[in-house]
């Protein structure tokens, strides 16, 4: 049931606080993030953490409907701290907890709580040690990282001077503010953060995600229009780049869980074909442990990606026992020196054809001494010709032979740069999955 | 002056409008971002297009001080309309204009203004022939994409069946409502959006950004103190990965430019030499720059960073001329066999030393011919010899002569890989522009 606020004039709000009511009842709480910083607003930083965080409450079972930014200024923080707190028990606050005048984010919510501000000395201590470890002088600023509302308790970060604080409410919930550096709040958000809210939700979300490639979003939707349509669990598309991935969502319990399984075995009857993994698998992990599992070995040869297949595949721990490196072959010079591409294909047909594509892929495989060869070359442009733009050919070579497939990519260069490099690790797995389709998908 | 909602009791508010007062005296207008959809809260999506727009705004001269998401919720929706219109007189929704149910932002705003809907049969018929090139039936849901509130115009989007749309009001600002797809959403921010907006500002922020190398943060700040607590320009530091950007910002008018000049002038006297450009401009544009007016050539050597390298500098359209390759040598018989790196240095100081880096860069300058060789090999983690994670050596071979310098990274792979890549781009800029500090700086 919904209880929005009621509009009683144009412009004028009288806000139902749904605290109280609810922390009664013992239902899941819900929680509202107010992002600060006035550089969130300017554009210059995009709001990451708050997706972070966005994703753990989901999995912790704590409702979220509403997000709040606003800058670096005392009073539009109050103001969106009380809304926040007329519609959840849990407000976050990320950013404004450095030691700057700027920072504002402690002082706002002492003020909404009526809480006086307490500095915990041991705190002081603790960071003048710090700074003189580090040979920078302490100025008196500095110590307003030590500043808590009273009856707060600090929340441990391990990355950076600010710590993270939690002053608890009488209804159960709290405010909680964390520092907006994301090598800072992430850590946290897994840490001191889960440990503090985990037990606040109600019945988590048990999420599946099932990852695809080779198929379109609206195709592979379209293959289960029921399920699309389900409440329980709930089947979500998302398309990402090159890749689309299917969110089975359901209540983390038995039966919840047991839906979500049934829902993923119907799926992959359908659609199995295209499916490379789940959750937080990623293809190039996918590709290393199918080579790695036949005891073989890849090299790459790229023009127009110029290394990106090479620095997406070597992003995986433990690469080297199966990714033996590559040529990025930018120039048609080192395409022949360096790839044995011969200069009658160069001259013939091209540096973007199939017979280019063909004999890189041997090149690499045949010179890097590996089991497999994979090549790119294409038009990314801005500049290509008439008609050819987004052009790329995608080559392999196996064990037994050597064929290539010629891909025609929209997009600006940015973008059919990325296709290529997708296309490339799609078509690898396809072969190394079923080596009779090799380069027909 | 600050016209905060007044608390009138705990989670209970009265918000006073501030449309009706400044929309008569001819200041510039507030604008208000609504970001719509679910998929925001879950933080399945992360909101760059919110940043795109509060980053526009603030070039036009808009205020902007409120940001807020909801999901596809029409009760949270109005109710968010209805807070935006009493603090702004622009109120701009991202997302929610697709053809399904979920998406309700045109009802809610229709709904806020009072306005009937209306069916557009022109769009009607245009998006059915539409639908009919593509060989898609036509379904009834998608004539909710020609749905328009009363005394609204359509704004077009060149990317989507979704089109944009903007509802003045008679205060002279309006509602906008925009798709959310960034590849839709983007090119309208710089085109109908632009052109809707741009008169509604007051004096348009003049932004001039220097991107730094070589240097921290902390320490470029503190070379101009009474610079970064200027208001006249602002002067503010941001720190991306591997570089600091500084923004000055002053009005768009002939002082405002002129007092950015000036204090440019002043930043680059004292931090010059770490200054490699300005505004969009990127590290490796101006190292294929320096390069290319050289009538000089770059191969490089990647072993950590797996081709990372490449990938950033054939980013820049047009690289091939300089560019001509590299080898990606993540094993050891590759580096001996492609790029000449002597056993003895293997089987000796081994593959992550001066002696390897030297050589790598040395064989990708001799062997793909080129006039510089730049290389890169380290322990990008997790696993590496005791003590020495993140420790990574940066090679470069010039005309005459070739050296490394050993760089000791923090962070986990990702980190140290990026990191590497920045530095060695960083190392090679810094020879470029300054032959004789080759490897030192």
């Amino acid at each position: 049931m919904e209880r929005v606020p009621r509009a009683t004039a144009r412009g004028t709000f009288l806000c139902q606080p749904r605290r109280t009511e609810r922390a009664n009842s013992g239902e899941a709480m819900h929680a509202e993030i107010i992002s600060v910083g006035t550089e969130l607003l300017l554009g210059d930083t995009v709001d990451t953490n708050a997706a972070a965080l966005g994703q753990r409450l989901a999995e912790w079972g704590i409702h979220h409907r509403h997000r709040q930014t606003v800058g670096d200024h005392q009073g539009r923080l109050v103001e969106a701290l009380r809304l926040a707190q007329s519609r959840a028990e849990i407000v976050i606050t990320i950013g404004g907890l450095g030691p700057t005048e700027d920072d504002l984010t402690r002082y706002a919510i002492a003020e909404i709580l009526g809480r006086p501000m307490v500095r915990d000395e041991a705190v002081v201590r603790r960071l003048q040690a710090f700074f003189r470890s580090r040979g920078v002088a302490w100025v008196e600023l500095n110590g307003r990282q030590a500043d808590l509302p009273e009856g707060g308790e600090w929340v441990a970060n391990a990355n950076g001077t600010a710590l993270g604080f939690w002053v608890p409410t009488e209804d159960g919930g709290g405010v909680l503010a964390l520092p907006g550096p994301p090598n800072e709040f992430l850590p946290m958000l897994d840490g001191p953060v889960r440990e503090l809210l985990r037990g606040r939700g109600g019945v988590p979300l048990y999420r599946r995600t099932l990852r695809f490639v080779g198929i379109g979003e609206s195709l592979l939707a379209a293959q289960f229009p029921e399920l699309m349509e389900g409440e329980r669990p709930t089947v979500a598309p998302y398309a990402k780049p090159g890749e689309v991935h299917l969110r089975i969502a359901d209540a983390d319990d038995e039966t919840g869980r047991e839906r979500v399984r049934q829902v993923e075995q119907l799926i992959r009857a359908k659609a199995g074909e295209h499916c490379y993994g789940a959750d937080e698998e990623t293809l190039p992990e996918v590709i290393l442990s199918l080579l790695r599992r036949e005891g073989q070995t890849l090299a790459v040869a790229e023009s127009c990606t110029g290394g990106g297949i090479g620095a997406r595949l070597t992003e995986i721990p433990g690469a080297s026992d199966v990714f033996v490196g590559g040529v990025i072959s930018y120039t048609e010079a080192v395409k022949h020196a360096h790839l044995g591409v011969p200069e009658a294909v160069l001259n013939g047909p091209g540096a973007v054809s199939n017979e280019c594509a063909v004999a890189m892929a041997q090149g690499a495989r045949d010179r890097l001494g590996a089991t497999w060869g994979l090549s790119v070359t294409g038009y990314a442009g801005p500049d290509a010709p008439e008609g050819r733009l987004g052009e790329v050919w995608i080559g392999l070579a196996g064990p037994d032979r050597a064929e290539a497939v010629r891909f025609a990519f929209r997009g600006d260069r940015r973008t059919v740069r990325l296709r290529a490099v997708s296309q490339a690790l799609t078509s690898l797995w396809q072969a190394l999955r079923e080596p009779a389709r090799m380069g027909h998908s």
